[in-house]
């Protein structure tokens, strides 16, 4: 059968979902965790990868297996062989066509950073630093003007191939949450390979009085990466939630 | 001159404030930076101890220096030799006669918590986890019974002796923070030896259906330990706020 994890990880000790040789990866201690639990070497396919200390509050992953565990049982099966910074939240049946990347409609993201001179150990985990001049009224002013479909050539960093860069934003929305801290939240039907940490850093720069952001649709249209902000630190991303048809 | 500084601290790897032969404690490797910063062997004096796995959010602490830099740049000095989970966010001169232990007049702790059968790596750092079927209507039930003077002697652990257990409640409030995540706000003139842990055990057995809430005053008023709720793990526990005169 055909199963459909969703699990959540704190990505700050793992390279990043993909399996790669020598690395300690999601993919690879999930992986082990699955044979140790089944007995089977299974391949695993999730929603996306997600880079080096990124973190997923669910993540969706699918792997086909024989077991005659019922599928609603692997999550806690498995979960007895993952480290604390892995968790197996739900384990469901899927059709055997289903596919964890090829057939998601929506992809959300949490981009979440204070503003301080100081770093905060109580945030630091999950939360990246930004200088203390960021100022929240005129970061929400870049926002809105990444909704929608736009050719987002300039907002992914090299390195992976993608048929198209266009992409569709359908919500993005920059929250104040209070003692100088702010969540950009972003929702869309897929993102390049940096994109929402490109968007984040142009958001914050904005922030800093560095881009005006009337420019923002010229920065987008120029599909020139170099005109964009720096890609935001990793440890403020989050893969919140994927949706599928 | 005497200090008062202001730090942050995440808990997790530590045994707690207080120095101990051969253990990793926060008091240590302060003390340690400041004697990296100034050249001098400052003992330093906190509000309270925090116990082993204790965050703060802003814990005082105060020492006495003769160096020549400014108080107010001493965050700065002191900052550059601490490990990334401690953070001085404020350091300011004080008289002489200013004790970081004994002028306090008010602390706020905070008990976060989640209720689930799987555990989630992205809360773990911070709260604690309770049993799924934990309900907040219940243990709110119990929360106001801690307010105001009461002889704690029940609600504490042995170990430390204090002149009084009697202590004052000023504020005790349990918060839904959404997605089955609660935090318990308790501020008080002080607080006993696991006194914190003590009660939102008790309000979470509450929450349980295990303690009848009504059953809270007698509870208080039997001074016996053994009828109030177990000791909440210490990953769930944080020193927000220390005032003074």
């Amino acid at each position: 059968m055909r199963v459909l994890l969703t699990i959540q990880y704190l990505g700050t000790r793992f390279h990043g979902w993909q399996k790669q040789p020598g690395k300690v990866t999601i993919q690879q201690t999930l992986e082990d965790a699955i044979f140790k639990a089944l007995g089977e070497e299974c391949q695993t396919f999730a929603s996306g990868r997600t880079d080096a200390g990124v973190h997923a509050w669910g993540q969706c992953v699918h792997f086909d297996t024989s077991t005659k565990i019922k599928a609603e049982s692997l999550a806690y099966a498995i979960n007895r062989f993952l480290p604390t910074d892995i968790s197996i939240l739900k384990s469901q049946e899927v059709s055997p066509e289903f596919n964890a990347r090829f057939d998601v409609v929506k992809k959300c993201y949490e981009y979440s950073f204070y503003a301080s001179n100081i770093s905060l150990p109580l945030l630091d985990a999950q939360f990246a630093r930004v200088r203390p001049d960021f100022d929240y009224t005129k970061a929400t002013k870049a926002v809105k003007h990444f909704l929608g479909e736009h050719d987002f050539e300039g907002f992914c960093s090299a390195g992976k191939q993608t048929k198209t860069t266009v992409r569709t934003i359908y919500n993005i929305e920059l929250q104040d949450l209070g003692d100088n801290k702010y969540k950009l939240v972003v929702c869309g039907n897929g993102f390049l390979y940096n994109m929402v940490r490109i968007i984040a850093g142009t958001i914050i720069e904005v922030g800093y009085g560095r881009i005006d952001p009337n420019k923002i649709p010229e920065i987008i249209n120029s599909k020139n990466r170099s005109r964009a902000g720096k890609t935001a630190q990793a440890c403020g991303l989050a893969l919140k939630k994927v949706e599928y048809k």
